[in-house]
């Protein structure tokens, strides 16, 4: 089954906003047994969408879009539909009605313009939206499918959780494909890649190697007809991709830094506590995205002054002696917030984000710090200079990785 | 001149990575008097990326690729260009040396595959690349253009800015189009639009209304011959719009949030210091990753437990009387972090990202505090549960909401 996937927004073509959305969506298919082709993005321009759904409907069973279903004049979603499929859109009584509801119970009238949200054609059915006052809509015909989705990220995600995953699988009978993520540290691209040559010509499971920020992810993805056939290939090929890339696999799937580092303290039945210079909150925000992180993680401190950090416990005369960016301080950093917030790990992070050089250190010169029962470690030094919130994550990722090693005495 | 971009990687179609590099370059093109019309993904497929060219090389003046340029199997994207232009790719003697050199400064030796990385087609020209082995396409052909650059962020960035940009510029003679963004809060989409409904069948300026986290957004976008007279369009609509909305306005174009408070503080020479507890380090985040925020940032905590408020100074009997997610509580954070870390401002949220209730409060239930010299302030309650990065999101900009209020003194 292939499908494409169109994003609706002219915001979207002017780089205000970034289509998250389409990856939700992507990212979720292939386990219905469902192939994306396609992703495009597309105006608020009803003949440029008009043209971009009919390409879709010829050549693809399955088009999702999202956006354009908002009640202003810009959003023309469901009309390109109607134009294309040349049907006559009309008020839907039911959908009128629980439109004006929605507005009642929230003690307004319902403007002229939210009308057209309760429009159909006679190929479309309503899809329910719990978070706002736009419904989808599910075209079929001929065989075809439209699904139409708001933009609006809560109402999305909600609308294809409750409705339009259930019915996707409900009609799913073709190949099923499954993946599996291998991430790797400390490794580039071309020597991962040589690493695998052995098997990188495999076409099923075929293998992909990618760069991202947290290291070298390679892909194994695997093409059956059931579930537990993809299921029972990915795990035949497993140990030979585990033998070829060996320790420098960290971890796997979905499975972030933060998650790895948080199950890891959970079996240690170890607490952190962080200070964070450079980084902002940033690895705090990291960790707190994982839910339970409230088990291991006694909490953080972000120490933009020096006087936060003596505040904190840091020796003034280590930073008089060695400068605020040094290994010196970042471990006596993590060893203050370790004791003060009464963790058994501290992990603590000073640099310079930049753009402005600091005490001499340009911006991407960072030092990390690890301090527990074991003792202190740092690492760190300087990175390449890429713009403050490159220089950011690439800390707090290296803050993680350090974490890691510290937490598993890996040297 | 119409443009499109293609990004190219089978892992953006399955929603392993979001494309975040398309919006960086659509963000640019129209001060550059370039209009985008298509934005799409393309996988690491020979045959659909060649297609996909194809059709953009016939409707586009400029095609702009990222991605597919590395050294390993799945990267087509040169091959696909080729093909598409029926030219035939070869080593070339110079960019081969280059890249040699480059390993070679490394101390390592270039592996074989990473040779495809020093080929060129007759059209094409080498795009350097300061930041990684991958030279950038320029392909020159009838009078359209190809350009190619990598898909590794920092490496795209690079070449943009130093190379793509100012080629862009120096070609440009179009027309330019220039936009004004309205940021508002506290009213939505619909009313939005309907209070601008005098202007919004406006063709040039036209007018746009975009529901975003921060609020409401009303984008005015003006075409002209040249950057001064878009300009001037937008001055002369700028007070019908500002009249329209009101004190509804936060903020201007790309000022989010955190650079207008930071502006106040700056403004009112006043610093801040914040403690959060379900946001996790989000607010403080927020603020550090802009630049200059040392200058009225002291720094944040991140108080996962209770504990860790009573460290800092609040009172455990507030805890114990109105409950940890209480008013009260984000008050007493507010006075005891600004006390602590020795700010003229406190900011502090308290409360549930879950998915666990805590303490009979269900996730997301936030309550906000703001302490200074003009006394405490709180507010917060109940958002819709939409998951914990969400509320985490929703609950920081409320609190720089609210602390934009308090410094502005706005009821």
């Amino acid at each position: 089954v292939k499908a494409e996937i169109i994003a609706v927004g002219t915001e979207i073509l002017l780089g205000d906003i970034v289509d998250t959305n389409s990856a939700y969506i992507a990212e979720r298919l292939p386990a219905l047994g469902v192939d994306v082709y396609w992703i495009s993005a597309i105006g608020d321009n009803l003949g440029r969408l008009k043209e971009a759904l009919e390409r879709a409907w010829n050549r693809s069973d399955i088009t999702i879009t999202t956006g354009g279903l908002g009640p202003t004049e810009d959003d023309v979603t469901r009309e390109a539909i109607a134009a294309m499929l040349r049907e006559e859109p009309g008020v839907d009584p039911v959908l009128e009605e629980a439109l004006r509801e929605r507005f009642r119970r929230r003690g307004t009238d319902m403007p002229l313009r939210n009308l057209k949200q309760a429009t159909l054609i006679p190929s479309a059915e309503a899809i329910p939206n719990s978070r706002g006052t736009a419904p989808g809509w599910w075209v079929k015909k001929d065989g075809k499918h439209i699904i139409s989705m708001p933009g609006v990220r809560a109402e999305m995600y909600a609308m294809w959780d409750e409705y339009v995953a259930p019915r996707l699988a409900a009609m799913s009978d073709g190949t099923i494909i499954l993946s599996r993520t291998f991430k790797t540290t400390g490794v580039g691209e071309g020597a991962v890649d040589e690493r695998l040559s052995p098997i990188l010509s495999s076409n099923n499971p075929s293998i992909g190697v990618y760069a991202k920020q947290d290291g070298v992810h390679v892909r194994l993805t695997a093409k059956a007809q059931s579930a537990a056939e993809a299921q029972a290939m990915l795990d035949e090929r497993d140990p030979t991709v585990r033998s070829l890339l060996g320790p420098i696999i960290w971890g796997i799937d979905d499975e972030s830094l933060e998650v790895i580092v948080g199950k890891i303290l959970k079996e240690q039945g170890a607490t952190l506590a962080i200070m964070e210079s450079c980084t902002g909150g940033l690895i705090a925000n990291l960790i707190t995205d994982i839910s339970g992180s409230s088990e291991y993680f006694k909490g953080g401190v972000v120490s933009y002054t020096n006087e936060v950090k003596v505040t904190i416990g840091v020796d003034p005369s280590l930073i008089e002696e060695h400068g605020v960016v040094s290994p010196q301080v970042a471990e006596a950093m993590a060893e203050a917030v370790r004791s003060k917030l009464g963790a058994d790990v501290g992990l603590a992070v000073t640099g310079v984000a930049g753009p402005e050089p600091l005490e001499g250190n340009p911006p991407g010169t960072v030092y990390i710090g690890v301090s527990g029962v074991d003792g202190s470690w740092s690492s760190g030094g300087g990175f390449y200079p890429t713009g403050r919130s490159e220089i950011k994550r690439r800390a707090a990722y290296n803050a993680l990785h350090t974490l890691r090693k510290y937490l598993l005495r890996i040297e």
